[in-house]
């Protein structure tokens, strides 16, 4: 929610929409900059923000966009109500800043819809059984959404974003790039989790598991955006939906670690408990002792991760250890893989074809992930969107 | 509060007091601008905003504030909680942007008090019976502060302000102008009505009903301010306590009219039913069937009020009317004036001396109010002051 404007062109949308027969709940968050702007009070208040008090302040942000978009409502005519979490009862865990739902009272909501009016509930936030206000970090306001929708039985979630959809791969990159119509929940679940920031995890997940249908759409146009749904047989016709990169990565390897049990717990507990997130590991056997240990860590945490590794490759007796900011992660995403043999076998053919080497690979049932240098990221964006045809339109079933 | 500063600076004054002994509990207005910010942005939504809607939109400023103080009392060290008006159930009726409070629940005020915590409350908001969030107009945190301090028995109510307490007469105007020690519910309540602006008449009313003694002080100071207190013998030895006055208000005199029963209902029905709160009301009889009518409205009402008098004139089958924008109202406030005979007389004299013609005069138990013209004014307040001997520090009693 960027602005006045903003919240008027979605509120005549929604309006649109319950004027052909709909009963609408819609779920805002805040103004865009007021979390920044409440972000730096709180930092010229307390070192580190108390995480109750933060979630009192943060959950401010809402309260103004949902008053404002009834507001905005009411002046057309119709009728509105503004709802806060603690008013719908959004009850969620006491983890303050970043709660998770926990259960959602569908009664206040159906009683106001039943009166007529479209119902405009402040998203991000929920209330503990205490009766403390919190927030639910990350993605907040659409898990709201898909939390409500599920306990209401909508028959959609709308996510109105910035862009029309999602995409076959990053337009800035590729303008070949096609908005996808249809993609399943764990193609997207795979798709955020690689980076594409349209939809949070926790979102889909949730919307996974009550089976949500969602629909992610532009606030600014009419036109359709993409529905994330249940796998259908139509969508295991294309073997690949998307195209993904992450520059955000660095690479560590330690070279001739004497290959004993409890090496890798040696390793890694040292950067887990830093709080670094190690994302790939391969380990490539050179001899029956010797091993070499390859991983990938968040690129804002590689020094830190190097420094720890200078001590561990001592203890573990490594020969040597190396470390790479210039890599780029290139995944390829679909449902259809598991019924299509040798996408992985492409994708190696696609990158040797161009002359990129691979320096790791890690793959799962609906996904191949490799490690290339940074440098040839668009050109392998490019290649492996050409070379499974995402430009083109989904082919009927049968067709393929 | 006006930002991040004023924040951090009443917050260190309280942990003083904290640290002192005393249970403290605090209540905080918005952020200075953010209440024209809010209406602002409701009037791009909607011509009149609903009234639940902006209480919805008003009542986050104070959410901010609340937060972020206790945030700056947890960064010294000190432990502390914000509570909305909802969570503390201040009650109130559901008259939105205007509420009155019925009720307030001192119960989980006083269990954080107890686990030793200063308890931080959103003024101005509360809520109704059906959970619905109201906020409660002209002098809201103010009258909060007084019905907490009502609930909990508090030993006093501190009005933190930009002024350093009550005085005699506006500095501005009179620089022997001198702060109050002390004053009356009621000399409070006179002043309050006759324009003084450091305290709303609901909050002296409420302090006044309940007896709880208020000290009006300033958020920069240490110094005391101006304890607002139920009348004592001291109090009454000085007759007048300060001199006020009041350019916002306009005259209007219909002459010659027939002096007969439910002429004044045929005035100043359609003139209150205009929404215009008429303050003085004179009337001299001229001969046994002919009366002058003269009376003051607000300033900003002088036009409309004009021109439903054109109307209401003939009707009545007055001679003529006229009006003057040009007055202003002096009044000088004390309940000694119970005790101390010639008051009034004192005062005409005094301005009798000056050359200013007095056009209507009202009294009440403990005031005198004149209306003068407009030009008159600095110089009666400070003859008035004068005569009065306001500089003066307050005599003990019996020396008088």
């Amino acid at each position: 929610m960027a602005n006045p404007d903003k919240i008027r062109a979605v509120a005549e949308r929604v309006m649109k929409m319950a004027q052909q027969g709909n009963q609408m709940v819609v779920v805002l968050s805040a103004m865009s900059g007021e979390t920044n702007r409440f972000v730096d009070l709180a930092g010229q208040m307390q070192q580190i923000p108390d995480p109750r008090e933060m979630d009192m302040l943060l959950s401010s942000g809402e309260q103004v966009t949902i008053s404002l978009f009834a507001m905005a409502v009411k002046n057309a005519g119709l009728d509105a109500i503004s709802l806060l979490g603690d008013q719908v009862k959004i009850h969620t865990n006491t983890r303050h800043t970043k709660a998770r739902i926990t259960n959602v009272d569908p009664e206040l909501i159906t009683a106001q819809l039943n009166m007529g009016k479209i119902v405009v509930v402040a998203g991000f936030q929920g209330v503990t059984d205490d009766g403390h206000i919190t927030t639910l970090g990350r993605g907040g306001s659409d898990t709201t959404a898909v939390a409500l929708a599920a306990a209401l039985k909508a028959d959609a979630c709308e996510i109105f974003t910035d862009v029309d959809g999602v995409y076959t791969t990053d337009p800035n990159i590729y303008p070949k790039a096609r908005k996808i119509d249809k993609i399943t929940y764990d193609e997207m679940l795979e798709l955020a989790s690689l980076g594409a920031k349209v939809l949070d995890i926790r979102c889909v997940s949730l919307a996974k598991s009550h089976n949500v249908p969602l629909h992610v759409r532009s606030t600014f146009t009419d036109t359709e955006g993409t529905w994330v749904v249940e796998e259908n047989e139509e969508m295991e016709a294309l073997p690949v939906s998307g195209v993904t990169y992450n520059k955000n990565e660095a690479r560590i390897t330690i070279s001739k670690v004497p290959d004993t049990p409890g090496t890798a717990t040696q390793i890694f507990s040292p950067i887990s408990d830093a709080g670094i997130i190690v994302d790939m590991i391969i380990q490539n056997t050179r001899s029956s002792d010797l091993t070499d240990m390859t991983f990938t860590v968040p690129l804002t945490d590689y020094d830190q991760a190097i420094e720890i590794i200078t001590d561990v490759a001592k203890e573990v007796g490594a020969e040597s250890f190396n470390g790479d900011k210039d890599i780029a992660k290139i995944s390829i995403v679909g449902v259809g893989m598991r019924n299509h043999a040798g996408i992985a076998s492409t994708l190696f053919k696609v990158l040797s074809k161009e002359g990129i080497n691979i320096m790791m690979i890690t793959t799962s049932e609906i996904k191949v992930s490799c490690v290339i240098a940074e440098k040839y990221t668009e050109l392998a964006v490019r290649s492996l969107h050409d070379a499974f045809e995402l430009d083109k339109d989904v082919l009927p079933v049968g067709e393929q």
